[in-house]
């Protein structure tokens, strides 16, 4: 039997998390993850990750201080940053190339999760002709990252609903990208892992996803047209973006944190519109796609109100990946301890289904006329 | 039931590589591993894996001036491998690093197979203190790569046991690299794909052992000492480096095909005391290995005689796992276009195994007492 996806394969056991996708459930490391996201900062989100409990006081403060000492660049990355920035490559591209050279400096977990805002707010200033900030060792590692990105004092609430992004995203048992982790930490080192899941994060697949359902919601723009505007697409058999997810069969439990989250942080700056927009489509959405695709239970997912909390920080949409990605490196990098603790190479099998005992032929012996369909192989 | 290593799951059909540990067989698309590697050119091998048949002599002549053509590397690119050699960063983090960049260029299959070995030789070059050397478009792959080392013209002996291992190693079922590679494909790119699988190749668990091998022959130094230093190790319980494979339980076939290779490259050398040397270790190895450890069929691996066939054309150690992957690229990408053609994101399942039904508790009511033994959880 051929596993080609892997579905039902339990390939680790973990401590991490737990993904209840028939009731919409999800624990962190022992917390529902409506707890986690509301009260922790990200700092005690990756500790709790990375040893198995909350810190003390003191752990906090320690662990804090060191991300905080942790966060300059070196020259080399910066310089290979402006090279993206002028060859216009993409951010989560640039996010990748830049995070290989994390080795230079050095590879302890800390590090990497310290300097990936870095590279992030660093590139997002370069492509828009700003030079990058340097990073303030004051901040705690969500306020930093926001004060990266625009030199602004970041202010309590926007600090508080960007936390809450982070610590709802950090791990989600073994997604594509915390899979690419483990893989590779099974024989390489911990940047490599990091590294090998940008690659993976990066897919329309898998976190390239949240930018189209925030593009759906400002194409209908009025609520009064939201009904039309997703029939049209239902109709033309288009995918709606945000909605439905390989494993949840109920709502996302996650959608329901950072709709409140995206709540707050709109009713805050006075304007609801938006806010009140998204719930209208959000309403039809789930109405039409009941109509349209009975009993196949698409139900909202983190990339609906991911964008629009996201946008409600004032992030455009080609940071919204680079952001998942300094979420969640906290996940792979505790995916990689837990591989370490009880390492087996990850290597399963293939099925071979090619040709056997052909038989060598010199290249002026070889009939060009049997290449025709060839070429369709290669892409 | 947790697979944690996927012993044993077929996680994919391919058309690439056969690999029969039972009766020591390794089909290359159709090919006995034995004639491909003795007939083929490395583009031909290539060629072979991403379309399915050999090249017609046209097709071989374009694809042979195409790779020629795209073997140049960005002035970033060199920067950055300056900047690595500064730091004496290790050759396999370099190449990842700078492989990592390829996306600043063309992220094409082409390109990436053409630029590792200007990336590989560039890097030791530097470490070494001397220029990287500007590729020759006038020479086949092999031969090229053999010149951007040493700036020698590469004699035709030297291109033929070099070309003999390249084919060799190009491809072998579901390793942790290839894995990797499809794993990353399955939601990313093609660099990205290459850059995961370099980071999984360079562990010692997997692409990394072939140094070893070769210091156990020069530690032992005399064919008459073979017997006692080897029993000494064993009786030590040390792993003899260079025997045994988790799938061949009869002789790698691999490593007969590179003896050979070994054989006649020394023969033409006119020296042959390394050659005979190594042929007494494995004798005893073997003998010993049944005598110490009866019935577990540890037989020589491929990593034994890649030692001898890239020292005898004058590789030292740090450059063989580098051209272990400037082969074995070609067949990650033939992965990562037979994953494209029949895609389904690669997800398993975890098993949570940790707490549930925590209740958040602030940090100040936290008591320390609890984390005494926590520290023990991250590395």
């Amino acid at each position: 039997m051929v596993s080609s996806g892997l579905d039902g394969i339990v390939a680790a056991t973990t401590r991490l998390s737990r993904v209840d996708g028939d009731r919409g459930e999800l624990v962190i490391a022992g917390y529902a993850i409506e707890q986690l996201a509301e009260y922790a900062t990200f700092e005690e989100t990756t500790w709790l990750l990375w040893h198995g409990d909350l810190p003390s006081v003191a752990q906090l403060d320690t662990f804090a201080a060191q991300l905080a000492a942790e966060r300059d660049i070196s020259a080399a990355t910066i310089r290979l940053l402006r090279d993206c920035a002028d060859r216009q490559i993409e951010p989560m591209d640039a996010l990748r190339i830049a995070a290989g050279t994390l080795s230079l400096m050095s590879d302890d977990a800390p590090g990497i999760v310290a300097r990936l805002p870095t590279i992030v707010a660093g590139y997002w200033r370069l492509q828009r002709g700003l030079e990058p900030l340097a990073p303030r060792p004051d901040l705690r590692h969500a306020a930093n990252f926001l004060y990266l990105l625009d030199g602004e004092p970041p202010n309590p609430e926007r600090v508080k609903a960007l936390e809450t992004y982070l610590n709802t995203v950090v791990d989600h048992g073994l997604n594509a990208s915390t899979f690419t982790a483990r893989v590779i930490t099974s024989t390489g080192d911990l940047v490599s892992a990091v590294v090998g899941a940008l690659g993976a994060l990066k897919g329309p697949l898998h976190g390239g996803a949240p930018g189209p359902a925030l593009d759906m919601v400002f194409e209908i723009a009025d609520a009064s047209r939201a009904e039309a505007a997703l029939r049209r697409k239902l109709a033309a058999g288009e995918k709606l973006m945000g909605f439905g997810h390989r494993v949840y069969k109920v709502r996302d439990p996650r959608a329901d944190v950072l709709a409140r989250a995206a709540q707050r942080l709109f009713t805050r700056a006075g304007d609801m519109s938006l806010y009140a927009l998204a719930r209208a489509v959000e309403t039809q959405a789930l109405r039409l796609l009941e109509e349209y695709k009975p009993g196949r239970k698409l139900q909202t997912n983190v990339e609906f109100y991911t964008a629009l909390l996201l946008h409600g920080l004032g992030f455009d949409v080609p940071l919204f990946t680079p952001t998942f990605a300094v979420s969640r490196v906290s996940g792979w990098i505790a995916h990689a301890f837990e591989q370490r603790q009880a390492n087996r190479i990850i290597r399963p099998e293939s099925e071979y289904i090619g040709p056997i005992d052909r038989t060598w032929v010199p290249a002026v012996n070889r009939s060009s006329g049997d290449w025709l369909t060839a070429d369709s192989g290669a892409r």
